[in-house]
């Protein structure tokens, strides 16, 4: 059984439906500053290791926007504490409204060999729409959407989900 | 004798101009995510004292735009990675354009007792100006002067250094 380091039960679940048999497990992994999600995985992962954990998976989800040159990425949840939604979308209303919404999955094997598997959606900052409970979902609209993250239904957001699409990636990993 | 964790050869000499007898000692020291430099200062001390470190102080330098909310603060070094001067000044150029210059030092003594001294300039984030060879310097313009950090002389920049002011801070502290 895969062990993913997480204390959200939305993130578990999720895992569970695509992975079958995973258990959570609630550990505090020092966040280090990087703009590189795999070295601040990694770091996680290294730290994980040294507490005797095995066959286990980290997850990073960020947001890069392209008139920022990639910025914020895994700062993200810093650019939205202080500057909430309004504000970044504020940061890039005239420049370039590319983004990514990215996922990163570590996997750390039982022999401690460590593979990342991705899932990429791409999309535009948009001024905020919709639902207001969850993060940045307000400000992003995927490509080929009419609708933020925020105003999407579970289903319709499960179409365009990068953390699913990561999970996915994993899962090919394990059963090849 | 303090010990000063630093690599930097710069920050070093102008510890010894104002305290007197300081060693130098490079260890990495992880840096984690955080907009709080305390919080920050703090994970690094408690590293260095479990590496058996005593008496030494460890210094942060952070740029506070009023225009964003604080941001970038500690980050600061990724948004110049990423945004160059340019791309700072643009972020806040139709924004409140107050911002801070802030050094901390994080003091742990001899029994392990924490103390954090401050040094704060006031300015305003300009359009680039002057010599571009030291991070950030081009687009703060401290207060009461025409100048960018860049623009000036050693002699005029020693008369609003957030660091100089931090250890001044500390000296105060030791000697009391």
């Amino acid at each position: 059984m895969i062990t993913f380091i997480t204390g959200n039960q939305n993130k578990l679940r999720e895992a569970r439906e695509i992975l079958g048999d995973v258990e959570g497990h609630e550990i505090d992994l020092p966040e280090i500053q990087e703009v590189d999600p795999h070295i601040i995985i990694k770091a996680k992962m290294d730290e994980a290791k040294k507490q005797g954990l095995k066959n286990f998976i980290v997850e990073d989800t960020s947001l890069y926007f392209d008139g920022l040159n990639g910025l914020p990425g895994p700062l993200i949840k810093w650019f939205l504490d202080k500057l909430g939604n309004d504000g970044l979308y504020d940061l890039v209303k005239d420049k370039d409204p590319k983004a990514q919404a990215k996922t990163i999955i570590g996997y750390s094997d039982k022999e401690g060999k460590i593979s990342y598997h991705e899932g990429i959606i791409e999309g535009e900052i948009v001024a905020p729409k919709g639902d207001t409970n969850f993060g940045w979902d307000p400000i992003f609209k995927p490509d080929g959407h009419d609708k933020t993250f925020a105003e999407m239904g579970p289903e319709e957001k499960n179409t365009v989900s990068m953390r699913k699409m990561a999970l996915e990636e994993l899962k090919k990993y394990l059963t090849e």
